[in-house]
């Protein structure tokens, strides 16, 4: 058995004892001393807020934390079950799935909090940034990004290389957000174009830059179990049901959040059925394939976010899911297999399908229908709302408008593809401890896994792959292979 | 090992590429078309609310999001994940369990909007149906009719099949739900009748036309594992902790939504004692039964369905969940087994102690409760307001009320058994892809299973399969075990 | 192999079938009567609110229910899913862990609603308790003490003497709650003193009296596996997302509550960041070690369930998370060795780390912040509306504050220490089914397992079983492992 814990053993590569401990503990001083100088607590969160209230006649209820935190809430569950169990799908990589998960969003949403804020929030006269529930949101959305790129390059990277991913991921986030919300004065409640758009670029950026060639050599682990799918749907699951509080947890109070989360049910419930039917129509024997399940179900979600909390229709709404998950169950069968051969793009998720593209079309989708919007659909005041159409926008047409959503459609590919590639060849350097393409998708190099990990494989098989690995000989007696 | 191989093959019998891919585009494309026709936006989810709000004085919290958004939430996870995963307990079947629950909840709620958009919100001048968030609650409610139907079917039959069943389900629903609840005027706001009395009977007509005389062939995966009986605790426990959510989701504002949510989580929490000290006092050992505990345990909140929102009292939702896990623990060990040997009637998940005879009793004790109301407990305006005893019905005696709840019970029990055996008829025809009696509980038929699949399968057809693919020689004597 | 299955049989002295069914009904009984005499609907869930609200000049959305319950629903999922299946860590010992969890927490909220009533909430004139949302809420903390203490016996006791630990953990809690809360008038919204602080020493004082000094017997079965851990992740992630529900659930309206999630949710993020940290430094090689993911990024918020709803500032909040990522892991890999091995304590799931310690230290802390509060921060208004400064309260200088608040957790310690002792001295009469040192940490004890259990157990003890039953003959040679 001395062999196999060699197998099992430490990759020299990946030794991150000094990197992780020094990028965790220094970034986080970093955050206290950033959060010090910044953060403070927003009008309804800080104690005045009762001095406040009885001046302007607001009772509590009026405070926005009760029109916000239950969406908050299902976002934030998105982002840690959601995300997190989505990724436990492959076999041997489950807890860096959502263990890695749970740790860069808890990095990411600090590093939000002040990014977001000093592009969004920053009070100039005092140079803080008051935070409340909605700043809250708006981090654990700017996470989303980070953590769709996370999808592509699940199993190939070492934590401290996630950690990298997110603090660029986050920065070019609030950047490309001020430039497409402010600047441009686009609306986008649900993020395909910020969040989806953006995360799904800027992953794949990455992951062609960091392209593996001898990946294929760490195939027998690159696939899931029956009990590792059954975790990933739980990912699956919180993601659906949820989604339609991440398309309106920051739309507008009152028909704003309640349009937004009714077009978004509507395109979920579409999705599920056009990604079954393709994917029963894909298999020779017309069986349903677990990875679609898992994430083309999901896509209707993505696209309807710019235009969920618009007057889409519910009819439209349907149209949108339906067609995702086409699109979506389509590129999982064909298009990621076309990517990894011809552009030398390894996607472990599929976040190409199910993020990229969705975003991409979303984004766009929104701008169409951003173009087609009227006062006798809207109401005059509705209109106004609805687009913000306030202050130097208040002349803007509706055709102007879409002809900005698509451009900001277009800024955020640009910031992913462009950053994602910055990002992919800082990570190229040797000093970040990923491991060896023979050694991916394994916890084995980041995690000290129970003993009995027997249990779980097979046990000849083990033994077999062993052999053939190592090239040991077996005579009969070696299968008197004693339980650790 | 042939046999071996044979048994996990494919089966003709249950291709499905075909006829599953054109059920879920067609009937997608049909709601699309029935969505354009007659599905808007309601008053408070269109963009003129703005103006509405505006006119009426109202602010944007007065908005229904606000009151049942949460609630709608904690349904729609109890849906996908508590129906769901309370189905994985099958140690072959989880996807299916998980999977097609998903599928057919996707579908439902949407024939559901139609459907009981058509019976109880068409609006006559326009001719459309207007909807919010109550109606997207009373869809997913509709849809659970269907689920629990599933519960006696689960493993026996194909998608296809789940998919006509949820068809008629809802149709079905729609319609005892208007008789119930409009001709009838009866007060249901937990669905005691409608949907757990009406689902649970559905599902057991069918069950019941459709038995299968050989079924005893698949019982080596007629069974749990370890896993696989971890994973339905999580559907127990969502179903558990958010019942309090289902049974006031649409009960009156205030002080309905109130007592609604507690009256439901005292019953459930008596249930829980009752339904261990029976599963432990049933065992000859005194041990638990993990069927029990994931069933029995839930059983308090199907019988508050209807009474949750009376004046119950506390000690009296107490004693409901007291009996009601005494019942249904009771039904789980004698009542299941004596109908499938004498009624011929199988019933995979218990459906019949957790849903079909609660859900009875929870009618006919909501038909007490009811006919016991009185202005003293209940003050003038609080019996008018419970019972909305307004218009024709301003003057309907409580006697009387309590003579038609229990009327409209018998509505659920009949249109459950008399449209369930029609449905079965249907199934009937050899032209839906069910599994053969020697296949059933099995995913092999409808999904592709990760290669590993020996993680989980017994060593020795592991090795056998690794034989195969690696070639290896082994002498025949050593690997002799069959999997039985 | 004999001796294995004799391993796996029934033990004798874990025979529950007299005590287990007759604790839980004659028990539940109790309740029955009890809540009949004690306990009706409070005034916003009883019918005559209609009355009340027109009287009042309230609308619906005034009623606590809508200020409460999405806090209250993210609680209950804490105590149900997240302590329960934080609890599942251990390979056989899972369906004790989520199942016993239901079982106490299902008995412990019914009692807490009595015992918290009749000391918190007694109208003195009609010796009624009236219930609400808020009462509710606390009953579910109430529980969570004693859920605490499970955590430190988790696999060592039987749920008759789990129900006796809630039984008196509940009464108590109740007790030094009250004194804390009324008579020293302490501040304690997210409970570190009286929920965790109580809690952790309740439990660690129960194990100590229980000491088994035999317990390396049952060493086997004491660790996790690969999907065991898992899904301790799902508890661990529920327990994170919702803790800043926790901690603001019961805070004041408005700002208070708004705050509360605030400072949690910064907590809890510098402390997975400061966990991640220490765990890879304290390995050998640098990997993370599961049980410090699971437990020690969760300490920050058991920290701030005092100081939440003051204003201990942003980065106040960061540095607390900080420092207890860093202690509770700490407390992990040094302090639980040395308690167990010096002070003969044995802690199953380390609540050491992770309630008593961080609860000790978040009592001081509040006190604190408490005694540095100021009406320059907090407004006028802003530091009655915190601290409640009213009635004979009014002129109770803030030093003073801090000094009770220091005294409230040392009323905590020695209720948990003192409190946990008796309870522990009675647990030790041979009465209670436990089972013996070689024999814990295992369900056979006390769940009827499914029959297939082979399938996570090694292989060759899967085929003697096999080879018991069928009684095949087979060569010794073949199968020669062993389990350890």
């Amino acid at each position: 058995m001395g062999n196999c814990c060699e197998r099992l053993g430490p990759q020299k590569n990946t030794y991150v004892r000094v990197s992780l401990p020094a990028v965790c503990l220094v970034w986080q001083i970093a955050m206290i001393i950033l959060f010090g100088v910044f953060i403070r607590y927003g009008k309804e969160s800080d104690a005045h807020w009762v001095e406040y209230k009885h001046k302007n006649n607001l009772t509590d209820i009026d405070n926005d934390f009760y029109f916000r935190y239950p969406s908050f809430q299902d976002v934030h569950v998105m982002i840690f079950v959601g995300f997190g169990f989505l990724m436990t799908f492959l076999k041997r990589y489950s807890y860096g799935g959502v263990g890695f998960n749970f740790l860069i969003a808890s990095f990411g949403l600090q590093w939000a909090l002040l990014m977001q804020g000093w592009f969004h929030s920053l009070d100039l006269d005092t140079g803080k940034i008051y935070i409340g529930v909605e700043n809250i949101i708006n981090a654990d959305f700017c996470c989303a990004g980070s953590l769709i790129a996370f999808g592509a390059l699940l199993g190939k990277v070492s934590p401290v290389q996630l950690m990298v991913v997110t603090l660029f991921g986050v920065t070019l986030f609030a950047v490309e957000e001020y430039i497409i919300l402010e600047l441009l004065h686009c609306r986008d409640a649900g993020g395909s174009m910020v969040i989806h758009c953006f995360g799904g670029y800027y992953g794949l950026a990455i992951s062609w830059v960091l392209y593996r060639p001898n990946l294929h050599q760490s195939k027998q682990l690159h696939g899931s179990n029956y009990h590792s799918d059954l975790f990933a749907m739980i990912g699956t699951l919180f993601l659906w049901m949820f989604w339609p509080s991440f398309n309106s947890a920051i739309a507008d109070h009152g028909d704003g959040q309640h349009r937004a989360f009714i077009n978004t049910y509507i395109a979920l419930a579409s999705s599920v059925l056009t990604a079954v039917a393709l994917s029963s129509m894909f298999h020779k024997r017309g069986k349903l394939d677990m990875v679609h399940i898992q994430n083309a179900t999901l896509a209707g979600a993505v696209a309807m976010g710019t235009a969920a909390e618009f007057m889409i229709t519910p009819y439209g709404a349907l149209i949108v899911g339906f067609c995702m998950g086409i699109i979506s169950t389509f590129g999982f069968v064909f298009v990621t297999p076309f990517l990894e051969k011809t552009l030398k793009l390894q996607d472990t998720c599929g976040i190409h399908n199910l993020h990229a593209v969705p975003g991409m079309l979303g984004g766009f989708l929104g701008a169409v229908v951003a173009a087609a919007a009227s006062e006798d659909v809207y109401s005059k005041e509705g209109l106004i709302n609805v687009f913000d159409k306030e202050g130097k926008y208040a002349n803007r047409g509706m055709g102007t408008q879409g002809g900005y959503q698509a451009a900001g459609t277009c800024v955020s590919i640009a910031f992913g593809l462009v950053g994602g590639a910055i990002v992919g060849f800082i990570l190229k350097i040797p000093i970040w401890g990923d491991a060896a393409d023979d050694h991916c998708f394994d916890d084995e190099a980041y995690w000290e896994l129970p003993e009995e990990e027997e249990e779980t494989l097979p046990p000849v098989l083990e033994y077999n792959n062993h052999m053939i690995h190592k090239g040991q000989d077996i005579t009969e007696s070696s299968f008197c292979v004693e339980q650790s």
